[in-house]
């Protein structure tokens, strides 16, 4: 189904800054075929890893993750942008272009016992990656691997994944 | 599975403000076996519906559309605050208890011919609902219908529904 999803993207010159190519998927998850393409691709990859939860990040990572998890029988664990989950957190903070952001999940929402595999929409720098995965490994979860629908490669997202955290990556698309 | 999902719903009392109790529903999305049930009782109740695409309020919404919209084999359209999407759109403005918010969906997300599922964690006042059954009304798109895995019964959000929108209202757990 690679052809279709590249065929669905939408390329967005100088969005959201002068130079960047916008990548937006969501033409791929409002089409039914496509987008129970990619949930069925990344999910059944995974089958057989002993997933029992899919941590997703806000909130592109929402749309694709809960139907992995949904898929898998997993259960679906959210990273939310600080201050907007309403009980205890642990917290993490990863590099951004300019100065640094974080991701939060619930203190009770992952256990040692867990397998968590990480996904999100896409993976560029790694950044958000690198904080879901440290954050399950934090609560003593073991990591089952990262799936992303998009691969930004000419931004090396697995040498920096690679640098911090030893997990499989696996995509479904990806952008020379 | 009702019973399974009131034991896991957490309840905050004076969050986020004095006097209100948060429902946090993120414990019953993290168990595997509940979070299958939410999403086969939601989906389940609407097959048959001929819905095309689930449209889903960001951002809690977007972890029970997506799972929905899979199951049916339908497409997912996020409904996002303002800013968030990369091309154009059409917006709804909704009443806050001060003030007011908006929703947009991508201009060309979904279209006449589309049978469109609105999907959200919860319904409270029905204003995000009504706002997203606008949207897709103002496409030329039919309304399938309202699935809710919690319904605030107490604020009376079907007598706010039933003002704007002609539409079927279903939903999982109610808190008188």
């Amino acid at each position: 189904m690679t052809r279709l999803y590249e065929d669905l993207i939408i390329d967005i010159p100088d969005y959201p800054e002068p130079g960047v190519v916008f990548k937006d998927v969501t033409p791929v998850f409002a089409d039914a075929r496509a987008f129970a393409g990619v949930i069925d691709d990344l999910a059944e990859h995974f089958i057989g890893y002993g997933v029992t939860k899919v941590l997703g990040a806000e909130a592109r990572g929402f749309m694709v993750g809960s139907a992995v998890a949904y898929r898998l029988g997993a259960g679906f664990v959210p990273a939310r942008k600080p201050g907007k989950l309403p009980r205890k957190v642990v917290s993490q903070s990863y590099a951004l272009e300019y100065g640094t952001d974080s991701l939060e999940i619930h203190a009770d929402a992952l256990e040692p016992g867990d397998v968590v595999l990480i996904i999100d929409d896409l993976v560029a720098t790694g950044g958000t990656a690198v904080a879901m995965a440290k954050l399950a490994e934090s609560q003593g979860a073991k990591l089952a691997g990262m799936g992303f629908f998009l691969e930004l490669d000419f931004l090396n997202p697995r040498e920096a994944i690679a640098k911090d955290v030893d997990v499989e990556v696996f995509s479904l698309v990806h952008v020379k």
